[in-house]
């Protein structure tokens, strides 16, 4: 595919790479590589995520889903350090080439990057099964970027948005559920996920810990123990739930559901009011669902404070 | 895979994680992504590339083979800018996971990691058909990075080693021709490349321009033409070649074959002492194979300085 691996990159993705107003690129696609800059007192924040055909998208998702999905959960990742995302590049192995897909698919693509100022410089096209790398950088303050090790005893945890609204939409999508018409918004939240990338930036200052929500909450909630080397308690009718008709179903998908891209954070009570600050100028919910303690593992609670049963839930190795 | 990822990457890739010796990576495996940072006075290079099973190594390949040629080949692009190899990330989809693959593949990685001393940072792990893809970072001084676009009329060209050899390494492989004894070295040229990244580093001050040969002598060459807006002219007799019995064969294989990832690179009359001072502490061979020139494209003259018909070679699309 050599040939028409430079044919396919100068025809669509080319625009892509000189969108940015980014004064830190000295050479992008067209080389063996691309050569970037740091601006002084900043590091580079680096991520990357495959998404493959059948596995992390259904086939016959649209390309430019494909290609908007594919740039939005790396985003996620970026956002979840709290940087800004300055570049990325892109590697997409397709069975053939068609050019209506293709055309798709780089307008996803150069639609977010625009969006993000950022710019492709360069990446890989190969023939193969349909899959799709982005990997993806950001700058950040030295020594400022968000982890998920740094929770602390005594933290409040919050989340954004509403998790289990794109599981919930994939379900719909492959008949587990009916689909039914005001559905459709959480399939968008599904194909469209929103990357809380100003939401992560505002938080350098505010919060201890962060991940994004991209295997479930309390999955993703459990790297933060973990990595932290402290517990999570979260109490069950505090996390906020898909606005569908059966409540339990609701929290199973707001517990277990992934790929919803939300923040998940912990901030100390000196920061409390800092993140009031915050939360004032932001169009989506920040809501407050538990604390970090001593005890390792993660526990939920019920309203009346009893230990709920994860097993029941449906999850399991999250002790 | 998500639970399964974790467990895959903590047990055969941290190792290769902890190896290196720089301090420029701030956080590397087991956050949503890694931080790195570069020293005053340089930039970084970036480049990527991927292999999927059946297109860029036959089923069957070794795991420790495709390992180490997923990152060789990118090594090469780092080579070809004269940049010094710090760091990367890996993706790698895989239809199952066996553990007695996974540690070939890791060890595969760890070899090449540990000779070049570079870190892995991060990746994805994810269910799909077998596909790699490496993103490697170098560094390099400041506005020094070896590009193709800087071929000047005038100078000479010069190639590293012999290429043809792996793509006789393949077609020996594929049955294409009969693979004897002797040929094993050739089937190895395939599987393990050796990038020519101390070369690369060495032609900082010394070349114009460069570039990697990995789809073909000709066809690469023809992209230093291209970007530096010059003709290149080569001489069929001086070009080395495999040592096989057929010599037209063996031609077709050095002009065309792939899979080399020799560099090929443009010297000005002025720099030809320092090109003498760095050949003589090399093991491999430099060999002088033609000129640039003002007319553009790329020509093959044959020793009594007729002009080659490319197409009869089997070529297109040089012109």
């Amino acid at each position: 595919m050599s040939l028409l691996e430079f044919d396919v990159i100068k025809q669509y993705f080319s625009k892509i790479s000189q969108s940015a107003s980014t004064s830190n690129i000295s050479l992008a696609i067209g080389d063996d590589a691309a050569i970037v800059s740091i601006p002084d007192n900043m590091e580079l924040v680096i991520c990357t995520d495959t998404l493959n055909e059948g596995i992390h998208f259904p086939v016959g998702t649209l390309a430019y889903d494909i290609a908007y999905k594919a740039l939005m959960v790396n985003l996620s990742d970026i956002a979840s350090m709290g940087a800004v995302p300055q570049w990325f590049t892109l590697n997409i192995s397709l069975p053939e080439i068609k050019t209506t897909w293709l055309e798709e698919f780089s307008k996803g693509l150069a639609d977010l990057a625009g969006k993000y100022d950022i710019n492709l410089i360069g990446g890989d096209t190969t023939r193969g099964p349909m899959s799709i790398t982005i990997t993806i950088a950001g700058h950040v303050k030295c020594n400022s970027g968000l982890k998920r090790s740094a929770a602390k005893v005594g933290d409040k945890i919050y989340v954004s948005g509403c998790t289990g609204e794109a599981a919930y939409g994939l379900a719909c999508l492959t008949g587990s559920v009916p689909l039914k018409c005001e559905d459709h918004e959480f399939v968008s939240r599904l194909n469209r996920p929103t990357a809380r990338v100003e939401l992560g930036i505002g938080l350098l200052d505010v919060a201890n810990a962060c991940i994004d929500i991209s295997d479930g909450l309390l999955a993703d909630i459990s790297h933060i123990a973990e990595a932290s080397h402290c517990g999570i308690q979260l109490y069950l009718d505090k996390i906020p739930t898909p606005k569908i008709n059966d409540m339990k179903q609701a929290q199973q998908y707001a517990l277990s559901g992934g790929d919803d891209y939300e923040l998940v954070f912990t901030v100390a009570e000196k920061n409390q009011q800092a993140l009031n600050n915050l939360i004032k100028d932001l169009d989506f919910d920040i809501t407050c669902i538990g604390e970090v303690v001593e005890q390792t593992g993660v526990r939920l609670l019920d309203v009346d404070n009893n230990l709920v049963n994860l097993d029941i839930l449906g999850y399991q190795h999250f002790s």
